[in-house]
């Protein structure tokens, strides 16, 4: 077997945590297998080289800065390698340069484009176990790029898709994906098995074990991914295309709080106003989600949507910008809401899977703000204090302890 | 003029000296110069580095401590661009692999072979300030590798001489070459000038201002050095072939404590005896200096030379190891000895200037322990105690300070 590791910088913080990753990885070697592993930079020490840039300069250029972040992936690869040979196991360590990890040239949040498997194949080929630098790629002009936050998990998935590998297995410090986050629900459960597409929701809406572009990138090439605590032994969740038969109306409910809603009061009824408004919140890089638009008064109409919290700034500086050009009455703002959706492919066959939900958040007295569906999701905007409660009696009514 | 100017991780040990530094270049740049600057690792990162490596692995492998080794200096030049662009100044940061910076395998003390000076002339011609990492390059693997202690200096002049610079400018922590240690000589005078062969012999017995080989390939490429402090701004020291006509007889004393003697007794007196020894000693990778052999008791000969004092341990070794080859009946060693050497272009047509020196030491009644000379020094090694006594006595004899 090929098997791919990815271990975050939780994983790789100190000595003792190397060695112990190290020794994981030699248990699946010494059973016979090729395996690569790929690392992000030790514990905090992004956070610390992005406060070492802001101090010098508190704009730093892009190209600049990934030329800084990516020597922290090089660190961590460079001493796993010397941890795996105290074992007399041989290693290697490799970077993006090495690996030619051939990405976008967008500093900062590059993508992924080729990677060529020679050398990997090469040092495999020689039974070493090879420690590629997650995070961070080369661009066409030679220059360092880094692919943005949790990266590391793309960068494990593009080399499973682009070696061939059997598996791909992503250690995180929560040991699987849930019925629900946790800590709110004590009566959650860990699922054995998801599909990428229910995947892909609870990542997008914030559950954040895995980073949604590796997610989308393990659907389009078929790369089987385990996502697993790097603390235990336990099994993990296993992501993959299908799953049993006998699907679960529900696999999981899943909580955002990341959320700003905006409304646009008494635009203009008039063709192509909503192509207006989302066209200047898309130059301005903000991702809009749950859309509402209503008849307002005196043949005016209203917009309401909801973007990232941590776009919200960037989204009113926009609209603000341009009250002109989209002639709006009243902008009006409301960071105090979150998202709670339950995603499940089995909704897809079973009518009903929303009312169910609806019903949940009636018996408990939550307000629905605003709903969007999808095919295996249904997502609901309510007030940021009702979630821990809305989670539950959502779970509850679903029967997900079981 | 391309000026190439190298600062030392004490000149960017922290934001204040980084900002220092930059402004330093960007006067060059200023008034029209192209200017291309070589750093080296933060402070004591290099150290710090190290000691992360040892404490995981206390004998990392060559390849892998490179790789570790060489985030130190992407560290700087990330944070040299950030700088600049403070002032507005369009600067970039190149590693290694950016600058095809070729050398030969050897891991931890490999050997400049080729720079690509395209993308350096590229960013040049857009009128950048280009901040190179020194002290790494690549070998033909693809593989990072490190150019050993002060290997900067050597990347600054084989920069220098690759893009035909009009000066390559080190910066130190002391303003020049000067007679004698300032720190243990009062008078010791700073010299305008000295000639590469002088600036070699001071670097190896222990000036420690220039990393020899820099001062090797300067004068191989006829690369005109000039020595200076990061911390004030004194003309320094040009190093370059011809000085004035009028040459000074001695242009400095130097002192070198990193001496240990070792002294096989009574080996047999039997032809390739002294090649056994010297052969033993170069496979363990040991430097051998000053070698006296003299004829012992019964048809016996002893054999005493000096290597560096942080040699002395794998020399050692390697003898005990091989006694049995070798022959010898006693090994004795001595660790509290130094070499005090005089150093002048100018002696080659003087006869007499050993004896001059050798006076000194008589007057101040300090034992000579060895000698050895070369066309432009005359080294002699003596107790370790007597050193400042030793390189005052000569610096006075020779009129030094004039």
């Amino acid at each position: 077997m090929l098997i791919v590791k990815k271990f975050g910088g939780t994983s790789v913080a100190d000595k003792e945590r190397i060695m112990n990753v190290a020794k994981r990885c030699i248990r699946d070697y010494q059973e016979g297998n090729d395996v690569v592993v790929v690392l992000s930079a030790m514990g905090k020490q992004t956070d610390v080289l992005i406060d070492m840039a802001k101090d010098i300069n508190p704009t730093p250029s892009k190209r600049e800065l990934d030329m800084l972040l990516s020597t922290g992936e090089q660190t961590s690869v460079a001493l796993m390698a010397m941890a795996m040979a105290t074992f007399k196991i041989p290693a290697i360590s490799l970077n993006a340069f090495q690996v030619a990890m051939h990405t976008t040239s967008a500093y900062g949040s590059a993508r992924l484009k080729r990677i060529d498997t020679e050398r990997i194949r090469h040092e495999l080929d020689q039974r070493k176990i090879v420690i590629i630098t997650g995070f961070q790629g080369v661009n066409k002009y030679d220059d360092v790029t880094t692919l943005g936050r949790g990266g590391s998990d793309t960068t494990a998935v593009a080399l499973a898709a682009a070696l061939h590998a059997d598996t791909c297995e992503i250690f995180t410090d929560v040991d699987g994906v849930y019925t629900a986050d946790p800590r709110i629900v004590k009566k959650a459960r860990k699922l054995k098995e998801i599909t990428y597409d229910e995947m892909l929701d609870l990542a997008t809406l914030g559950a954040g074990v895995l980073h949604n572009r590796s997610v989308e990138m393990a659907k389009k090439y078929g790369v089987q991914l385990v996502v697993r605590s790097s603390l235990n032994e336990e099994e993990g969740t296993v992501v993959k295309e299908d799953v049993r038969v006998e699907r679960m109306l529900v696999s999981g409910v899943a909580a955002d709080r990341n959320v700003t809603r905006i409304s646009l009061v008494g635009l203009k009824d008039v063709p192509g106003i909503a192509f207006k408004v989302f066209d200047v919140l898309g130059k301005a890089n903000v991702n809009v989600d749950m859309i509402l638009q209503s008849i307002g008064r005196h043949g005016t109409k209203d917009i309401t949507f909801t973007v990232p919290g941590d776009a919200s700034d960037d989204a009113l500086g926009a609209l603000e910008k341009n009250k002109d050009v989209l002639g709006y009455e009243e902008l009006s703002i409301n960071r105090e809401v979150a998202k709670v959706s339950i995603v499940g492919a089995g909704m897809m066959s079973n009518p009903g899977v929303a009312a169910k939900m609806f019903e949940a958040l009636y018996n408990s007295r939550i307000n629905i703000n605003m709903i969007s569906t999808s095919e295996i999701r249904v997502t609901v905007l309510i007030d940021v204090k009702e979630v821990d409660k809305a989670v539950n009696a959502i779970h509850d009514m679903f029967e997900l302890e079981d």
